[in-house]
C-alpha cells in the first residue's frame, strides 16, 4: 500500500484547503476553494463534495490509486461515528453534521475525520516541526487559540474526543469571561481578536503610534499582521501588546508543559508568522514558568508545513486510521 | 503468575508506609515506619530497606511468593534507571538518588520506581474510585498538590518523567510566586499551608471566628482540619476559606480538563478528608468553568483507598511492567 495516496481536506471558518498527499508526505496536487459559510450547511457540504472530486480527477489523470479522503474539521469530532459533536464556535452550523455519513455514499472510499488542530499536530509531528518527537504540544494561533497533541506517539483524543482544548486553559482564574462559558481563558488574552482589542485599547490614549498611520486612521483595518508591521518600525505600542501576548502563551504553555511535559511545542497559525522572534520570546516565558525538570529539554518551534498542514494532516488519518 | 504477590513501599516526606499486596490489589500485610528524614539520605534508605525486610518477612512466615518490589516517591523518577532526578521540594536529600541500585542489590527481586502521585493514580484507576476508566486525573491535596494521570488505559509519564505536575499549573499569570520558580501555580492558593496562611490572614480582622476558639488562640494549632471543624460549626471565615480553595481547584481542573479530557477526576491526600461536600463543591466549579462537551460525563470523585494507595500502586508497578 505504500503508493497509495489519500485525499486530505481543511475544512475552515473562510476556505476548504484540500490535496493529494502521498504517504511519504509529498503533495501532489493542492487546491483551495471559498467554504461559503454564508450559505449554509448544505453549501458547505457541497464544496467538500466539489474538493473531493477536484482531487479525484486529479488521481485519475494521473493514474494515482487513493485509498481513502479524510477530513479535518473545527469543533470536537467523534472519531468512530465522523459526527460533529460540540466545540464548534466558529462554524455552527455544522455542530451535529455526520461528515463521514454525508461524504461517504457519494464516494467509493473510506472516510475519516477528525479535529482540524488534531490533524494539524499529526502533520507536523509526522513530516514538519515536530518529526520524531513522540511527546508534541502543537497550538494554532488565529481567531482562536487551537490545540492538538501527540502523547507517547499517538494523536490524544481524550475520553470524549475533547481533549487539547488549550485556547480554554484558564490563565486568570477571575479573569475574562469566555465565550465557551469559562473565565480566564487564554483565548481570551492570547487571539489575535484579543492582541486588536488590546492595541486599540491602548491606541486611543497614545496619539504618537506608528499605528495610526498605517491604518490609515481607520480601526476597522487593525489586524495583528499590522501590529507586528509597527513593531518592525519600532512602534513601543505594538512591543507592549506582543510582549503581553508572549507573557499570557507562556503561562498557558508553562501550564501545559507542567501537565503533558512534551519534547516540542510547535506554533502554527497566521499570528505565529509575525517574525522578530515572537516564538523565541514566548519560548523564554515557557522557560521562566515551568518546571525546570519539564524545560530541560524543551523546544518551542515554529509551525513547518504552514497552510498545508491542515490537509496534509487529514490526508494522513487514512493511513493512521482510527475511525 | 497470579498468585505471585509484591510488596509495595511509599516513601513520604515523614512515613514510610508499606504492605504486601495480591495481584488482585488486596493487602495481606500492612506496616508504617517513620522515614527519619532529619538522619538524612543513609537512614531513609535503611528505613526503605527495614520495609522491605519486615514485608519479606511475613511473606516467609505464610509461605507467600513475592516477585517484586515497587517503590513510589516524591519527585520526578527516571523510570528506566530508577533514579530521583527533580522536582522533590519535600525530599530534598532524596535528589539524585537511585533507589533501584541501592534497593536491588539487597534483595533477589527486581526493584520499579515511579513517583508517588503517579502510583497512588495506578492504584486508583485499578482498584479504587476510577476503576474501570481509562483516562483519569488523580490529584492529592495536601502540604503540595501533586498529580498523576492514566491517558488511555496507561500511566501518562511525559518525555522526561516531569509530566502531571498538577500543583504546577497556572491559575493566575501574574499571581504569587511559587517555589518551583513559576508564578500563579495551584499549590500556592489552595494547598494546605495556603489554606492556613489566608485563614490566618483572615483570623487578625475577625475576632469572632470559631476558630480562635479551636486553637486556644495558638496560630501555630491550625491546620485544614480545624479549618473543617470550625465549618461544621457554622464559622463563616472557615467556609469563605474553603469555598475559595473550591474555586481556586475548580480553575486548575477546569484547565487540565480543557487539555486532557478525563473521565474522571480523583481528589485524594489528606485535605480532601474535609467532607462537607468539598469535593461536590469542587465540581460545582469544574462544570462551571470547563468545556460542556468536556464535562458532560465527568465525574469528580473521592479518592478510595486513602493512606494504603501509595503503597497499593507501588506494589502494582512490579505487575505494570514499565521499568
Amino acid at each position: 500500500m505504500s503508493n497509495s495516496h489519500t485525499i486530505g481536506i481543511d475544512l475552515g471558518g473562510t476556505d476548504i484547503k484540500f490535496g493529494v498527499v502521498s504517504p511519504q508526505g509529498k503533495i501532489l496536487f493542492k487546491g483551495v476553494l471559498s467554504a461559503q459559510v454564508d450559505l449554509g450547511r448544505d453549501a458547505i457540504l457541497a464544496n467538500l463534495n466539489r474538493a473531493v472530486e477536484r482531487s479525484l480527477a486529479f488521481a485519475r489523470k494521473k493514474n494515482i490509486t487513493i485509498t481513502g479522503i479524510g477530513v479535518g474539521s473545527p469543533g470536537s469530532v467523534n472519531l468512530r461515528t465522523g459526527r460533529i459533536e460540540g466545540s464548534c464556535p466558529n462554524l455552527p452550523q455544522m455542530l451535529g453534521v455526520n461528515l463521514k455519513k454525508r461524504l461517504s455514499p457519494r464516494f467509493d472510499y473510506p472516510v475519516f475525520v477528525d479535529n482540524d488542530a488534531n490533524v494539524m499536530a499529526l502533520a507536523e509531528s509526522r513530516f514538519g516541526a515536530a518529526k520524531g518527537f513522540k511527546n508534541v504540544l502543537c497550538l494554532t494561533l488565529g481567531t482562536g487559540i487551537g490545540g492538538g497533541m501527540i502523547l507517547d506517539g499517538e494523536l490524544f483524543h481524550g475520553s470524549n474526543f475533547a481533549g487539547a482544548e488549550f485556547g480554554h486553559m484558564t490563565i486568570n482564574h477571575k479573569g475574562r469571561r469566555c465565550n465557551c462559558g469559562g473565565i480566564g481563558c487564554l483565548e481570551m488574552y492570547a487571539s489575535a481578536p484579543a492582541m486588536v482589542k488590546e492595541t486599540k485599547r491602548l491606541l486611543q490614549r497614545n496619539r504618537r503610534s506608528v499605528i495610526h498611520k498605517l491604518i490609515q486612521g481607520d480601526l476597522d483595518r487593525l489586524t495583528t499582521k499590522v501590529i507586528f508591521q509597527a513593531e518592525k518600525k519600532k512602534d513601543s505600542l505594538a512591543s507592549d501588546v506582543i510582549n503581553q501576548a508572549c507573557a499570557y502563551l507562556g503561562a498557558g504553555i508553562a501550564s501545559a508543559v507542567n501537565l503533558i511535559n512534551p519534547q516540542v511545542v510547535v506554533i502554527g497559525g497566521g499570528v505565529s508568522q509575525g517574525g522578530l522572534g515572537f516564538i523565541r520570546r514566548i519560548e523564554e516565558q515557557v522557560k521562566k514558568r515551568a518546571f525546570p525538570s519539564a524545560t530541560k529539554k524543551l523546544r518551542v518551534v515554529k509551525a513547518k508545513l504552514g497552510n498545508d498542514a491542515g490537509f496534509i494532516g487529514a490526508a494522513i488519518l487514512c493511513s493512521s486510521a482510527v475511525g
